[in-house]
């Protein structure tokens, strides 16, 4: 190999070292020698790459972070349903929450906020922006009530995800994750949706249940 | 002083400064020396009611509980509405949360779980419980629509406050809490409650934003 695709390489078997123990452990209790461990690489090269455990986190925050909301930048490039592409959305993240643990460390890391120092805002931020843009076309659609506050809707939305998926994990290791966020579209579709176009929702919601 | 109140007088002062610190830093970044400081006692003292920091995080969460879970056991005790308990309950837990030390510092440790090695699952069910209780009575009262899965509801419900409090403080340090409880009720009270009696519960919800 290339001498800069083995340091791509070396670099991506750390992250992801370090991303499994940062999800077992949490920040606190991860030390540079289980990740070392953990992706079976040298000192040397883990410091080549990190230079402490705080870097090694924010990078699997970014990491993260770029593959969790990539796809939400694709639905705003999207011409599809505003409110579809939200559920689907939502469904997506508890989907790789549950398959990629890259996206489960930067979770929990970016839950610890603080104990390293650092405010996580900006994932937040993101969020709420992206889901907020969305809800805008689902007002102009017809399918959301026009009387809706779409920035206090989408700041709910991003909280009660984040609330939804921590309560999943302590009760069952995320195990009824995806059943968690379709009774959450079901308790809120009632409130943003006319009954008119309740099934339909409803039926988009669902495949939260049959991809589980 | 008795001995037996002056040690119980030093316990709550270690209690409390622990509380300051664990909200101010998180449970990584505390040292005893921080409690110890802050709290003004002897390393002596601390040694004697407390064995470490993790039994200091316990005694905290612990307080926090007894503190939030409180007047949810009072609210259960009354005859009264079952939803009107729930909506008070919710403003009661922020207002906590702003002017209540332990309260913040518990809250913050429960989310922090896993970095002291254990999964608070406790709380969290217990409140689920508590909502659950009350949802059921808000249904015989006539107040919730009777095809709601109070079970997921109430889970909902309790998931969405942990969450809306966190964005609260990750986005203004909870400058906004009580007006962000008074959205979420905005935006859930529609799904919940027939039209005709919206406008009453908009009105007790509305109590955050005019205590806040």
């Amino acid at each position: 190999m290339p001498k800069q695709v083995r340091a791509e390489v070396t670099r991506a078997s750390i992250l992801r070292g370090a991303a499994e123990v940062f999800d077992r452990y949490g920040y606190a209790a991860t030390t540079l020698s289980d990740v070392i461990a953990q992706s079976g690489v040298t000192k040397g090269a883990l410091y080549f790459h990190f230079s402490s455990k705080e870097d090694l986190a924010k990078a699997v925050v970014e990491e993260q972070h770029m593959l969790s909301v990539q796809p939400s930048r694709d639905w705003l490039q999207h011409e599809g349903q505003g409110l579809e592409s939200i559920i689907r959305l939502s469904i997506g993240l508890a989907t790789q929450l549950l398959d990629d643990v890259v996206v489960r460390a930067g979770i929990r890391l970016t839950l610890e906020q603080g104990t390293f120092g650092v405010l996580q805002a900006d994932p937040y931020r993101e969020w709420v922006g992206v889901i907020e843009q969305l809800m805008d076309r689902a007002v102009e659609e017809g399918d959301v009530r026009t009387n809706i506050d779409t920035a206090a809707l989408a700041r709910f939305v991003v909280g009660a995800f984040t609330g939804v998926q921590l309560l999943s994990e302590v009760f069952t290791g995320r195990d009824d994750l995806l059943r968690r966020v379709q009774d959450m579209w079901e308790i809120l579709l009632p409130s943003l949706v006319t009954p008119r176009k309740l099934p339909h929702f409803r039926r988009i919601a669902s495949l939260a249940e049959s991809n589980g």
